[in-house]
């Protein structure tokens, strides 16, 4: 099987890092604007070899990993140079408007739209490792748009990955995902910043914070030009989460403010049962059938 | 050597699971108001036997973890029955009213006011664990107030658990706790609560959330009782980094809603710095010799 990734980052790289290792004779070639990241993944041996669009007649699968504004233009530059039996998957973390654009392509049967919800907050070639993708979901959008014999070709490689599936629409997941991913970037960022402008003697956030802060900041580690983009295109929802967000904080100040510590408690202990939602996730998660749960 | 737990959970329990396990022969007692976690503290081999506070007469060292706001009520009881050789330290994530109500007791110099930056987002006996305070800093505050001797013995059983020790005035720690622990948590459990609110199916955020969301949330699990009394006594300080981190929330979204999104990158740009600060923690954060570095 001939896999192209286009954008051989920490997505790519750890997909097609665990696909040669189920399937030994797969044949990687990578496409990436920067240059250096393409010598880097040959290095790796993340990739076999480098390639351009032009080798794209050859491909069988081409896994699409870039930032979603860039995903807008080489999308249809992509899909117009595949084969008939080629599927292309994307990864990005918005789905409205790629669907929307690719909407009247036509080869729009040969995309599938994906949001695999796996990462860490690092980026590069360097950052592909193995087993990123094992027990955690995928969410694909529109998939009765594509050709059902590619969905099958595309669910195959997943579930050899051991991903759980499912079905969204595309208006649903960037709604759903503003909530569970992109507000949490904004919540650590902006609490990083919050630390860093007050304690300028950068000693002392390193001798206090502990591993609650480090958590709580982790996700400030990541990648700005990956997620300016999401954030321009998830734009309404992201500031609807971020409304609600200010609006939980300023009543917890007011409940500090007016001493009502009974408040405060009762707003703690309702959140505690994140703990049940959250004992689910991820490690315990575990791949699933292909159930339809179109919604 | 005698060691008493006063409140034996994550914190207490932790504590004399390495002592134990550094100092062989030493006996622990424990006492705790909730008897079902005094039982199971016994039956998980974490105290030799259950105390009371008749019992300190027979105390080297006291370990206090409790609620900060019974701790103002438990010390000065603690430190009336405790022998003049023992030294009671304190484990409180707040210290300027802890320091306060102890100023004038016949004993000040037999207590040691301690705050030691571990955790995790679990609590009781069951919770306590080998190696929590490996590698992790114990800030000291107003230890000139405390007998040289009792220093020494205190310290050395920080050291050999692996701590760095830390010096500072309890008002300085209470403000910069505020902004690397205290803000955390509230970030946290806001960012639970706002998620919960709106995805009133839970199996959607069991299904779409990744380990990004995870992290920034794990802290909301933590136990409401241990973090009302800390929000109360550093009312003031956490109340200043709230409304800074709303400021911060605000004027992002204020960017947004102005397709600023030059402005954006900068705004995460800035903080990924917070990289070079958390790799220094807290895994490659080394125990230090007792230096001096009183502010």
């Amino acid at each position: 099987m001939n896999i192209f990734v286009v954008g051989i980052g920490l997505i790519g790289g750890s997909f097609v890092k665990d696909v040669k290792a189920k399937i030994p004779d797969t044949i990687v070639y990578g496409i990436d604007a920067n240059a250096a990241h393409l010598e880097e993944a040959l290095s790796l041996g993340l990739i076999d070899m480098k390639a351009s669009y032009e080798d794209l007649s050859l491909a069988d699968f081409v896994m699409v990993s870039i930032p979603v504004d860039v995903m807008l233009q080489e999308l249809p530059k992509i899909l117009d140079r595949v084969p008939e039996t080629c599927v292309v998957c994307d990864a990005g973390s918005t789905k409205e408007l790629i669907c929307e654009v690719l909407n009247d392509h036509p080869k729009r049967r040969n995309f599938l739209a994906c949001h695999p919800i796996a990462g860490t907050e690092f980026s590069g070639p360097s950052a592909a490792i193995h087993g990123l993708y094992d027990g955690k979901t995928n969410i694909i959008c529109e998939v009765e748009k594509t050709a059902f014999t590619l969905q099958e070709k595309a669910l195959e490689l997943f579930q050899l990955l051991g991903m759980r599936i499912r079905y969204m629409n595309p208006k649903a997941h960037d709604k759903h995902i503003a909530y569970v991913s992109h507000l949490s970037h904004i919540s650590s960022f902006m609490l990083g910043k919050t630390v860093i402008e007050k304690e300028r003697n950068e000693r002392d956030i390193f001798d206090m914070a502990g591993s609650g802060f480090e958590s709580t900041v982790r996700l400030a580690k990541s990648s700005p030009a990956m997620w300016t983009p999401i954030f321009k295109q998830n734009k309404e929802n992201v500031i609807e989460t971020l409304e609600e967000y200010i609006q939980n904080l300023t009543e917890f100040k007011e409940l500090l403010e007016k001493d009502d510590y009974e408040g405060i408690y009762n707003e703690m202990n309702n959140t505690n049962k994140i703990k049940a939602i959250l004992s689910g996730l991820p490690a315990t998660k575990k791949p699933k059938a292909n159930t339809l749960n179109q919604k």
